[in-house]
């Protein structure tokens, strides 16, 4: 052995999760590394030191392969390993006289930062015990294993085809399957070719007001509304004009009104159960908007993200499913069917409006996680997405019901709202206090979080209105969240009853 | 039994994959759908379904409970399962006077659309044989069941954490693990506050071509250089402004030439291992480079995309590695590294610019997939990448010096080229013809695909070389490819030689 003798320093640590042979491999190299083994120091024969260590002696050639493939170590004529003389990791070379200490990130930048437009988008995510989340499914009904399952098998048959570059409309194999699911229920004979797959509806938003607006555009939103699809717009460039929300849903006389006036690009809806209010858009408004916007061709863009989420009576088929004029712009999500950190949406379009979002979709992401595509095509065809909604649909319903019940009891003439037939939360009305906000203060206190219906509010001035999301807790949660929604309410007196905003 | 006797029709088939109480309750789930079994009809018991399907009795009770967990079937009081009166999966609602068929997507849309800037950005995904890739990893070589093997322990222990809304910044497990990268291999002292997770480079460039750029505002970019970041840029509406490389990479006295007469917003390079020629950016120019930048107040966008390939000598550190104005913007990816289908990338800078870089994520795409992220830094955690990296780069070293040899060999005298101490590409002169894009064509149709030197033009004129990406073929495929380049060679002769472009 070369130089003075070297004394084996490997620590085992067996069921440590990394393979013993790793392990082995691991120790060496960092013996080399700090010049404890030095270039050309010829190292123990595999059965040696599989003796030494009480190892298998394959578990040590392994170990000697593994070395030698990194480049740590070489294998000599005579077959004995030595340690390589040029090592890996080459060290980086410095340029200019720079010595010393490693560059921190100046605090600063050395050019000028243009102002963004304000998106008033800043993704509250709300870190309390007890959350009403506002569109949140409940993760801990998610069928974990089973998506485990289907995408180290993706992996598996089709790693190197799905860890590859891919077409921006994401996989073919997804598409059909989504393609299947909005025939099956939504009234669309939609095929593969008809969609394209996006990351979440915030990418399909994205991308249709890119595609959609030129600077300076004007887009209708709804007035109390979805306030991320409001930044999409106006990243875009858009001027956004708010239009009413009733208890038929949007005001489509307005939007005729104010086509009328000017051209009006695009509108912007959730028509099934509308974000926040939960109200679902009439027959009667269904057919106007559409007449209205195949007359002064403007895009209706419907954001249809809790299409299953229906309790009572019959889910209403998507606009997109009567629309002949090939003006709606249909969207949809599988973030609250299965999970958001998937981020798996999708949008049905005429194919000039698909194609500008492909090449779109290429420019600022590439293309999908084809892997986590495959493996989400695999639970659509296996009918596991489909049992999975019908499973929590009827949990959510039961929470719904558990949410009213508590409500009424614990929060008696507190609160006034409509038992919604579909969606994932409650529009409640504060009768005694318009100080909604000062409530989710105190609440949030006392571990709960709820949104103020000002949030939502096209202005941001604050609205007497809870928005209360049952989906991501459990009944017993909820009468636990509403006991102390009940501690933390407003003082009911004069002076507040008398300044509610009506 | 209500009605009419029910003929179970259970065909179980074994090792399908699908567990066998699922294929019970989906057989009776199709049964009560298609109205064999009609509601209030009671189910055989448990105990006598078992016997006469031949499965333990514990199947059965397993498939009955999915049945009621999914709404198919009630258990009433007398503990008997039966149909249920309302069934799962209501049928949709019409509104409207619209019956009969599905509506198929239409085929044009009813409103206009505006133009895009021209992108060209058209993203050719070459499908040969033998495929010189432009800058693909070798796909057969990645780790893929230790990916899929950190994926599924990601969900199993932190399941409902990472399928959930998340910070935009990306994991901050990932986010550390990055810096820890970065500090021990680049120069550059970041913690995970100094970066944001993109997906891949290309969204990181888009995020900061949004960011950094007023339309109108002038970026300089490689004349000879990559065109998805062009596409960037261009579609955050910069005008763009070609400048020299030669040997010795970016010509800096253009950039300062062009900042004189006009003001720069920002300049986008790959000083490592330019693409697509694979020169390294002089370190005289590099110190110049940023004085210019500093003087001008011009961010440089420094694209770091393969830095761990190179094979000869030492890496050079990166430009922000020395950068103590705050001008540089490091990107990096790991689709080299890893896999391009796993969509991880980076973006190291100033604190304001990484606000403003998670803001639009937000909007654009509202964060990463968390899952994968944790499954990427337990990957860079326990050593996986770095083992992997230098496993790959002996390998590619390798690669690299049997094309370099297989082009003397088979095309003497009709090629010219330097070998690349890094990156995965050669960068060859064709001396016979300046015809490439014929000899790409009649390569094609022998099964092998390269890059024309003129795709990488910013003009689009032809150039007269390849790309030859050497990375993702074995040295056989290698040696195979460049025989069939020395058959569809053009042919050599006095007008084509004459016609050689300079």
């Amino acid at each position: 052995m070369a130089g003075r003798p070297w004394e084996l320093a490997v620590a085992l640590e067996r069921g440590s999760g990394t393979p013993v042979f790793l392990q082995i491999a691991g120790s060496l190299a960092d013996d080399i590394r700090r010049g404890r083994l030095r270039p050309g120091a010829v190292l123990p024969g595999t059965r040696r030191l599989a003796a030494t260590l009480g190892v298998n002696r394959n578990t040590v050639v392994a170990a000697y392969e593994e070395l030698q493939a990194e480049g740590w170590i070489e294998t000599d004529a005579a077959r004995a390993s030595r340690v390589s003389s040029a090592l890996p990791d080459p060290r980086p070379q410095r340029f200019g006289g720079e010595v010393g200490r490693r560059a921190a990130v100046p605090a600063r930048t050395g050019y000028d930062l243009p102002p963004l437009p304000d998106l008033h988008n800043d993704g509250v995510r709300p870190d309390a015990e007890l959350v009403f989340g506002s569109g949140v499914p409940d993760l801990r009904l998610v069928p974990v294993a089973a998506l485990a399952r289907a995408y180290r098998r993706a992996l598996r048959q089709r790693g190197r085809t799905l860890l590859d570059y891919a077409a921006p409309e994401g996989l073919p194999r997804l598409r059909s399957a989504l393609a299947a699911m909005l025939a099956a229920t939504r009234g669309l004979a939609a095929g593969p070719g008809d969609l394209v797959v996006t990351r979440g509806s915030q990418m399909a938003l994205a991308l249709v007001a890119r595609a959609l607006v030129t600077p300076g555009d004007l887009v209708a939103v709804e007035e109390v509304g979805y306030v991320p699809a409001r930044a999409a717009f106006a990243l875009a460039g858009a001027r956004l004009a708010p239009l009413p929300v009733d208890a038929q849903g949007l005001d489509v006389e307005a939007l005729d009104a104010l086509a009328r006036r000017t051209p009006v690009r695009a509108v912007y809806l959730t028509p099934h159960h509308h974000y926040p209010t939960t109200v679902t858009l009439s027959p009667g408004r269904r057919l106007r908007l559409l007449e209205v916007a195949r007359a002064r061709r403007i895009a209706v863009i419907e954001d249809d993200y809790d299409h299953e989420f229906h309790y009572d009576g019959h889910p209403v088929l998507p606009l997109a499913s009567v629309d002949r004029a090939g003006v709606v712009v249909y969207v949809g999500t599988l973030s609250k069917i299965l999970a958001p950190g998937l981020r798996v949406g999708y949008v049905v379009a005429p194919a000039p409006l698909l194609a500008r979002l492909a090449q779109l979709r290429s420019t600022i992401d590439t293309q999908g996680d084809p892997a986590i595509e495959d493996a989400v095509a695999e639970l659509l065809e296996d009918g596991e997405v489909q049992r999975h909604v019908r499973r929590v649909r009827r949990i959510y319903r039961d929470r719904r019901d558990a949410l009213a019940d508590a409500l009424r009891r614990d929060l008696p003439g507190q609160l006034s709202f409509d038992v919604p037939a579909g969606g994932v939360a409650f529009w409640a009305r504060s009768l005694s206090s318009p100080d909604v906000i000062g409530w989710a203060r105190r609440a949030l206190a006392a571990g709960v979080f709820f949104s103020p219906g000002g949030w939502f509010a096209f202005d941001g001035r604050p609205l007497p209105y809870l928005r209360l999301g049952f989906a991501c807790l459990t009944e017993r949660e909820i009468a636990e969240a509403v006991r102390r929604l009940a501690r933390t309410r407003p003082p009911v007196g004069r002076s507040a009853a008398a300044s509610v905003i009506s």
